[in-house]
């Protein structure tokens, strides 16, 4: 596995059995998440990668941009407002899809182009960790059962998938800050990898962190009814790994949208860069037209879940051509 | 149908019945793909989008470009390279994801982004003729009869799909200008949309136009063992719609495809732009280094698949979100 973690002149990995073998341990990820997502009726929607900032996710600054006729375009970090705005018609929809950051780290931790699968529905918090533990649970399963050989060819012992479990623990953040007592972190702040390799290693298996402070999240995570300071979100932890999939139930009324987008961080950091909350104009349209039904939905990293499978703490390793600053070919 | 030609405020036609029949066909379509290609035992591979130019089809001049940490990245208009790179290790391969093209025109013809599927695999002219002859097959019966209620919705009378073909007529280019002796065609000219048109009215159904001229095809499309002038490739045509999916054997040896790519007049316009052959440098050490088995490829553009089901002559009609320069949102 040390060789697949080279990312320049990849070209020169391309004969080594071990890419063939990880290439086709994805893809059995990625059959294993469209088997799911049929059975349960989800349809795929094509969603636009060349976006204004209705394609970004938290972090503006890693937003690729270029020129688009005379407009800045960004390459879209997720489709969540696209396929929200087809709930209505459709009811549960998906994309699986390239997610951009324009983040200059050659590390074991970040990609500049990744698979991101997104699901978006008209269920509630419960319903939503419902589908993603099915989901994972089928990724997970099918590729253990149809790459056995691969796993050979790569020399992985996968026992951690034997018993890979159909549902997973559950906690919220500030139950799990409580267990941090002895790691330094105050009630308020993102979880590190440290942090997170505590929490599965204490569950020991995958775990849900829920209602997480507002301040850190995506703008349209809905707040908690009781409580304002948090937003009806999870994220799932995987052993070894850490954040695999963010989650929440989703805003839906126009008033609350436009509120939670106006106080937004997001906004701020868009108008140091010339942006502006008219960046956001379609959707708030469409939003304040229509409104739309109770929903919530999630984005899985793919890359994530390979490395958990392959038992690699570095995501150069889950795919044949791994995305970053020293990559390009 | 005529709404769902409007690209500019998209948004406001998000709620429309019509866009989710459109969106639910493109995924039953999409669907029956990807049923056939595991039937058939094809290996999904995560392709990179950010490329040099070796992410590009024929016309360089289409290319979308962006500041890739101080070096010019596009994005890619075809995974071909990095798929055929893969066929040693693992035979049949295939990718489903965009494809970019600079493509000012607001039309009914041109997107600046759209969904190209791409197989390549170890077989010549007459086994992938059959896979795609297979494929569109699959496209084609799985959306007819998984959404029939949307044909519905959208008016759309479906006879057309009744009996359609699990094969399809052939033709050689050479016939082709032939057949077109009162449409002003030379030997040599590429075929233009009434030409198209008058081919597949004259066979009454999808028609392959094979052993087009050399000069007008990709640099890799294998030159003809008889005759240099003409390579081993097929392009389809179907009813109504015109060239819907290019394909050809490639060439697999490393003289042969240093040789096409510097005389190619790709390469002419890629130095316009003060690009090189260096720009092909990790593909051609790869060549030099290891060679390829024979193989072959194609790229189906769904979305012209998508018009001919919905017997519709107009791209934009074809998915919820279609990308052209009055679009970005």
């Amino acid at each position: 596995m040390e060789r697949l973690k080279t990312t320049k002149d990849r070209h020169k990995l391309l004969r080594m059995p071990e890419i063939g073998a990880v290439t086709k341990i994805e893809s059995e990820l990625l059959r294993g998440a469209r088997k799911y997502l049929e059975e349960n009726n989800f349809v795929e929607v094509t969603v636009p990668h060349l976006t204004r900032a209705t394609g970004a996710c938290e972090n503006i600054d890693t937003l690729f941009g270029l020129d688009f006729f005379g407009e800045t375009a960004y390459l879209s970090q997720t489709g969540q407002l696209y396929l929200e705005s087809l709930i209505p018609l459709l009811g549960n929809v998906y994309c699986i899809g390239s997610s951009y950051r324009a983040e200059p780290s050659v590390d074991g931790r970040h990609l500049t182009e990744f698979t991101l699968i997104e699901i978006e529905l008209p269920t509630d918090l419960e319903g939503l960790m419902n589908h993603i533990e099915g989901l994972v649970h089928s990724m997970v399963t099918t590729a253990r059962d149809g790459a056995s050989k691969e796993f050979q060819i790569l020399g992985i012992d996968t026992k951690h998938l034997k018993d890979f479990p159909k549902e997973f623990h559950k906690i919220t953040y500030t139950d799990a800050v409580k267990l941090l007592k002895d790691h330094e972190v105050k009630w308020g702040d993102d979880l590190k990898s440290n942090h997170e390799k505590f929490l599965t290693e204490h569950f020991g298996g995958p775990v849900f962190i829920s209602h997480y402070p507002k301040a850190i999240k995506f703008f349209n995570m809905k707040e908690n009814a009781h409580d304002p300071k948090v937003v009806n979100s999870t994220d799932l932890l995987m052993p070894g790994v850490g954040e695999s999939v963010g989650a929440a139930e989703r805003e839906h009324v126009f008033e609350s949208v436009h509120r939670r987008l106006a106080e937004s961080p997001m906004l701020r950091q868009l108008e140091k860069r010339g942006g502006s909350i008219k960046d956001f104009g379609w959707y708030l349209e469409y939003m304040k037209e229509n409104g739309n039904v109770q929903h919530s939905g999630c984005g899985i990293g793919l890359n994530r879940v390979t490395q958990f499978v392959l038992s690699s703490d570095d995501i150069r390793t889950t795919t044949p051509y791994p995305q970053n600053r020293e990559s390009l070919m």
